[in-house]
């Protein structure tokens, strides 16, 4: 591992918690227009379930490139229609959708970063767009070098191109680069590719009761650990 | 001005000052080949002359897209045969064009980044390279947030694409951008696409004797400031 020179992090699950960030924004949203009697955690895990098919419809060529706040707000509308939920214009609608702009780091987050950074390159390796990941990062103060993923690659993960294009992005062999993420398929994707990878459990990314991503699948997974500054002192950060 | 949410800076010249900063790397090189009687600086200009040519393949469709620094490459190869010189092997050529991974930047840029991050969003919107933009950052210890220009757009300065890429990739209308060169003609390409623009004076640049770029063309540039530091107060930051 001593020849990593950057670390590449999934975001969604793995840097943010998003669950509890968008269903805070939704609740906010929904005081506002006296919307009462919708389980607004309920709301946000099911606008989340159209986020892999909003993407799969770009993976498959079947539609042509777009960003993931444009996904994000597509969905919202399909969501918003099947709630049966009424009042909001297109502006409000775009503000509900920038809820993602609004996600909160774990708690061990910013010190890991913080400490990786002195030593490597670190950069989303997100399916978020640049204006997503800049504006988290922005309010959350995660300490980013720069911005890779699907929107510098124009390409959604797992698909080769997301991880290859961020390696190429940064002058650097797979091999020296290392894809860190809470999700076992998301790292099984990037070692396909040559990347290092890194497993950190979120074990309540999904809230409580979560059955999937609880531990590293070791075949994934080069480093298995407990937390993002357990990964700096990992690295010798 | 106080729309501005972002401000985007070109880097060469304006960030940093490439001519000193590569002329010390080229000294090096050359001392380790005991190669004499080459003026380092006159070597380093004639490099930097054959920049605009090298993008200007590009910029008309002669040539595929490129990065900077394969176009740095082949301009150092071209020079190194101009000037007959000879002992270097192919990776030795390739960290010689690393030169342009370890700039300094002038003395106000750090505190000025600074304090523009607190309330803005900064990024280089440059002809280099992703890889480029992240070496120099690190090893200098410039704040970005992302880093916008030529490779995330697909585009050189001073094309229109090159700006609107970069806002659009930041999801901001131009007007809540301003580009901040020192450079004339960057803010009237930046200007001519709806952006807001400051000059910030180099005359040191080109070294003593400098005639271009000496002060800002009103034209131009909405702001005439002295320095980084003046355009964070300038912009309330």
């Amino acid at each position: 591992m001593t020849q990593v020179k950057a670390c590449l992090f999934d975001i969604f699950g793995t840097v943010v918690d998003w669950r509890s960030s968008v269903s805070r924004e939704i609740s906010f949203f929904f005081e506002t227009k006296s919307i009462t009697g919708v389980d607004t955690v309920e709301f946000t895990v099911e606008w989340r379930k159209l986020y892999q098919p909003s993407m799969e419809e770009v993976r498959s060529g079947r539609r042509a490139w777009a960003i993931l706040d444009e996904l994000h707000r597509e969905s919202l509308v399909k969501l918003i229609g099947r709630y049966g939920i009424k009042g909001f214009s297109e502006k409000e609608i775009g503000e509900m959708n920038r809820a993602w702009h609004r996600l909160d780091p774990w708690p061990d987050v910013i010190e890991g970063l913080t400490r990786l950074k002195k030593r490597l390159i670190i950069a989303p390796c997100s399916n978020g767009n640049i204006a997503l990941m800049v504006n988290i990062a922005k309010r959350a103060g995660l300490p980013w070098d720069c911005i890779l993923g699907a929107e510098t690659a124009r390409a959604y993960k797992p698909m080769p191109e997301a991880y290859l294009a961020s390696c190429r992005q940064l002058g650097l062999p797979a091999s020296q680069v290392m894809m860190v993420a809470a999700h076992n398929g998301d790292l099984k994707a990037a070692k396909a590719q040559g990347l290092a990878t890194a497993f950190v459990p979120r074990p309540a990314e999904h809230g409580p009761g979560q059955t999937t991503d609880l531990a590293a699948d070791p075949a994934c997974a080069d480093i298995a650990a407990v937390s993002f500054v357990d990964l700096a002192a990992r690295l010798g950060c």
